[in-house]
């Protein structure tokens, strides 16, 4: 798969419809929290089909009902590309799939 | 775990209440829809979860976004149990977590 | 994805490398047994992840610590296919990664 | 479940059958590495099984095929407790089911 690195404003736009999600150099970040420990888990399970899928995998920490993530792209010297708004637009609608998906503070 | 066999008016009754369960000897049965294979997958994990907590598995089948049901007690004979009640009232709980659980036919 | 579609000597022949694999028309079939069922679990969402990445998703059915599968290709048909065979190879590679696998009867 | 609070000398003697746990107050430590992020997944699904039948959740990381563990007993102000090692424990031999795991390095 080859990666379009983006520039700081190319991933504000990118991240615009994604709620949530914030650019801390060099990764983008986003927290879900649901309401208990096996929606987390039935979600990463989700996520982890899609990166296999995407052949591209996000970094997360999983504390109970809460899944946080913070990824760039490895092979272009840790910048953040087209495949990691790609893979924050799957995860955020993926989350969405989950009736106990709590609302971003 | 001691379970209490179940008459078949009391399994009637223990099913009452779960749209979409049936007795059909020995085993209760019942089948799940979703939109997709992975929401499927994702209940899957569930239901195995929880299998493990209660230390009673169910067998199940899965056909892309369809999981079907079909168990008893082993432990006392292949009878239905409170026990198998329990777990389905779990399992059919956990399936309406699931935003994408098509409705029964 | 295209598949093509397999003589029955051509499925044997792909079967040939994978005991415990046989074929019942329409479908090729094989369970794998492992120490318990939280091994089995771990596989089948291996096995799941897979199918996502191929898009081509095995019928399985779980009865505590055994897993058996029986497929065919559904968008030719229901005949036997290169992909089904792949399919098949992979599931038997993931089942092999699991020091707990027990050897075909 | 009613946890016991272990000194640092017992916490100690706890970790010392599991080589690359170690104690860094308030948390017990470690990191496993397979040969993939699948097998990766795979634990966790497992480690997730048993936090739930344990009812004690670890704190968990997960990059590509590593997944590291940090956690302490919430419910006693943040000490290490018999449930603590009893979970560390039964983390190392789940990893040690996988005959992917790396050695330690």
């Amino acid at each position: 798969m080859s990666h379009v690195i983006l520039s700081e404003s190319q991933i504000d736009e990118g991240l615009s419809a994604l709620p949530g999600w914030s650019y801390r150099a060099p990764n983008i970040e986003a927290k879900y929290e649901f309401a208990n420990f096996r929606d987390a888990i039935a979600f990463i399970v989700q996520v982890a089909i899609q990166a296999e899928v995407m052949n591209h995998h996000p970094e997360f920490h999983n504390s109970w009902n809460k899944v946080s993530f913070s990824f760039c792209t490895h092979d272009v010297g840790n910048k953040i590309t087209d495949t990691d708004i790609a893979l924050a637009k799957h995860i955020d609608e993926t989350a969405a799939r989950f009736l106990s998906l709590k609302p971003k503070a």
